[in-house]
């Protein structure tokens, strides 16, 4: 069972259902979580690969609504990767110094170098997502950002960075639960915010939203998956999947010394 | 078994014997093993703590000789960390931009904020140590740098930065050995510079330059301690027993959430 990329053009379907575990990963069980360590075991094996290779980069967009599961995210599916070759920016609102720039800007800033692994938590699709359901552009302005951002983006892959996008689908049950416990469970009220409600009225605004970009910006060069994310384990075994399996393409290689170097091998052969 | 920070104005000894691990910690058994993994856990559940308080902050500075183990280190003793939270920064051969500012300019740049930990791989001890051996400044200048460095810790302390200072020090022999693995292994090859070998023939010059800034720069806010990293198991132990005690100390609490927003639940209760 592995994911795949949304199909340019493609009406993407949002209901609560699709927010639901596919078939094969619907049990939460020691099986699933047994395939989950192996994936994230060979993540952090190709990871170290990629870094010691340092001539490529992955870049990986994470969008969700809120209590979507970025964060836990996040946490669980890089758990073993090196923090030396992997990177986290969450975009949080724009400062003062961001809005005087191009919507762009801030985040090729902080595009991985070569050899890194880099986390967008969220993204420059806030700038069509937030922007324009909080109407915070005029309309002339955000639509133009769909090319711009499918321009960006295919100039970082023709430069070493590849790109995969996951947009982590809750249901609107689930996000309630979630938003919940927030409140419930003392370890967690730092993460609400009294905006997630109002942002929980705009649900349909949002979906819209979404809609559009994955029909707009699910490119051949960096595709959008939308993710059924209601059950942590089945999201964690798919997100991991196809990283996996992206990395694999990336095909990262350990480079070689060169004879002039191994030949300084003769003055570390005796101890002293 | 705990290290204990170099107390200022002491000669730290720095032979090859130092490096072995400490009695208790020199079988390299399943015990020490699970007392490692259990301390793992116990780094990433402070961390949680810390980065949800998002108050303060903590600085892991990482000094080592060529082949002394920081990367491995970093990973081994970070794994489980959410990488959200962590920052790693390499100090490399400063860039022309870099030398054209104080030498504590690119440090500053890149001190963790609030709830994060910081990891210093390589820092501003490189201007004191590497500057100092290669004399690429003169005496005048790298000696007012030790002042500048503890008055520079002193601010960063006094403004939410806990900062621990890691020598990992290891015998000439060990190093021997890695720096030929480096050689012998085509994973490793990438690591492997020419330049090592100059700076093994330093050897003496680099211990010489160590031992006074431990001596100068080991202060109450900001300890060095001097780590035996001959042995990887004991050398994990020892830096994640450290970095627990010291974030233990800085007691991060989990933020409550006030009454009003606390009221926001009822909205939440019911489905819809």
């Amino acid at each position: 069972m592995s994911l795949e990329p949304v199909r340019a053009h493609d009406k993407v379907s949002l209901r609560d259902r699709d927010a639901r575990p596919p078939k094969g990963l619907d049990a939460d069980d020691d099986t699933l979580e047994r395939k989950v360590d192996k994936l994230r075991d060979r993540l952090a094996t190709l990871q170290e690969a990629l870094y010691a290779e340092s001539k490529q980069s992955l870049l990986v967009v994470l969008q969700a609504r809120d209590a979507g599961g970025k964060d836990g995210t996040i946490r669980r599916v890089f758990s073993l990767v090196n923090p030396q070759g992997c990177d986290v920016h969450s975009f949080k609102q724009p400062t003062p110094q961001e809005l005087a720039h191009d919507f762009l800007w801030r985040a090729h800033a902080v595009v991985p170098a070569h050899g890194m692994i880099g986390i967008f938590n969220r993204s420059q699709y806030e700038d069509v997502l937030a922007a324009r359901v909080h109407k915070l552009v005029p309309k002339e302005t955000w639509k133009k950002r769909f090319d711009q951002i499918n321009d960006f983006e295919r100039m970082l892959t023709e430069n070493g960075v590849t790109i995969v996008k996951f947009f982590l689908h809750v249901s609107r049950e689930e996000q309630r639960v979630r938003l919940l416990s927030r409140l419930t469970d003392p370890t967690k009220n730092w993460k609400f915010e009294a905006g997630d409600l109002k942002e929980r009225d705009l649900w349909d605004d949002y979906t819209h939203a979404y809609r559009d970009v994955f029909r707009k910006c699910s490119t051949k060069w960096a595709p959008w998956y939308v993710v059924p994310a209601d059950r942590k384990h089945a999201r964690d075994y798919l997100v991991l999947d196809t990283l996996v399996s992206t990395l694999a393409r990336m095909r990262p290689r350990y480079p070689k010394a060169d004879p002039k170097t191994l030949a300084l091998m003769k003055d570390l052969r005796e101890p002293g």
